[in-house]
């Protein structure tokens, strides 16, 4: 994380920590969950913002400059100050634009929990957890990854129970930090031959829950999108083309 | 993650969420270094609190009834509900305890700033980092291992610069994430044959002024102990021992 001191030189307008207004701009990749996540936060607050879509693969000298220890999407920048890692971004775009409903509950019991499931979802339900399905062939090493998937996946089930929203009847921080893995599913099932549905249906009913808020639909791409992707990343990374059902 | 209700299958008075009073408990294992987070904070706090040492060979039915998800130590349990994962922990413990400094600034930039820093030592300087030094022998995993380590430890450094702690003067929210790997730093040198201080001196020059605080000093284990525990782990897992030099 380059602070503003040292991306400004001392040549720009010391920005104004915590104010609502100032330019916002988010440095994006569009099938990347975690940026996802960043526009669904800043569309729930009613913040506007720039995208700049980032080639992953030759990425803008202000991508690097503004995230020189990860090089990563997304980053959040707001008054010429750059924030890095996706759960931080969402946290501060909580704390600065303060009008509306906050995204983590008051009181601190409920507040850890939403933290353990959003952490827990980062940790398992992660594009390297989804990696063990698209980037392998059929086989163990794919079953393996499958398994895991689901088993991650059941545990927040489990967690969500009948609830509309993980916090309960309102959208908040864990549905913010799991929904954007919703579009990557398809995929994943086109991948790996399974039905996410089959084992996690309550889950796959949030998620079309989730999606018919305009936050989401508008920062979530369409799950015929994102396979495409998927299967160009399989050749790059020289795996076989995964078969339609 | 177990909340109160499932534990306590109704038959126990619903825990006062919030409140500063009630029982407080760690399910601990003294050279855990995320259990050493929640120690300090406790005490940087002033709460009193219980430690029940868990055999890690033989976990107690408390812990896998309180952390069934993760099934690890440090389980916080106050009020009789239990909490889990050490950041989520010094999170919930510095927004119950309010008396006092707080763990993280007020602006959301350094809050941010401090997530993302906690954040990075959570990923980098972690249990699984230091085990890629003490669980290979001398040869090129080892050295991989070493220097990955002392990568992240120089960001760090890095970031704290000339500061006292990493928020400045104040010590919080980054030093307690990251000070209880101060005590590991011996056992790695003495494994991997290299000086932590030869490349980081601010680091270790930070972890000696850490370490005069009470909070710090009353959770953190003596050096030579952990170096002891690392010998009996690689030789469980069938490393040769450390010589020393």
């Amino acid at each position: 994380m380059v602070l503003a001191s040292s991306l400004c030189q001392g040549a720009c307008v010391e920005p104004t920590m915590g104010k609502e207004s100032g330019k916002v701009v988010v440095l994006d990749f569009w099938a990347s969950p975690y940026a996802m996540r960043t526009k669904i936060a800043l569309r729930e607050k009613g913040v506007e913002f720039e995208v700049q879509e980032e080639d992953l693969w030759n990425k803008s000298e202000l991508l690097l400059k503004s995230n020189p220890v990860h090089e990563k999407v997304p980053v959040l920048i707001h008054n010429n100050t750059p924030i890095s890692e996706s759960l931080v971004q969402v946290q501060y775009i909580d704390e600065t634009w303060t009008e509306g409903a906050s995204f983590l509950p008051t009181d601190p019991q409920s507040r850890a929990t939403a933290r353990f499931w959003a952490d827990f979802a980062d940790k398992t339900i992660s594009f390297d957890g989804g990696r063990k399905i698209w980037g392998n062939k059929i086989g163990e090493e794919q079953d393996k990854g499958i398994k895991e998937f689901l088993e991650s996946l059941k545990a927040l089930e489990n967690e969500l129970g009948d609830k509309s929203y993980f916090g309960g009847e309102t959208f908040s921080y864990v549905d913010i930090a799991l929904v954007p893995f919703y579009s990557w599913f398809y995929a994943l099932e086109e991948c790996g031959h399974f039905s996410v549905e089959a084992a996690c249906p309550k889950i796959v009913a949030w998620g079309k829950r989730c999606v018919e808020r305009k936050s989401v639909a508008d920062s979530l791409p369409e799950s015929e999108k994102v396979y495409q992707q998927v299967l160009k990343l399989r050749q790059i990374f020289g795996v076989e083309e995964c078969s339609k059902h």
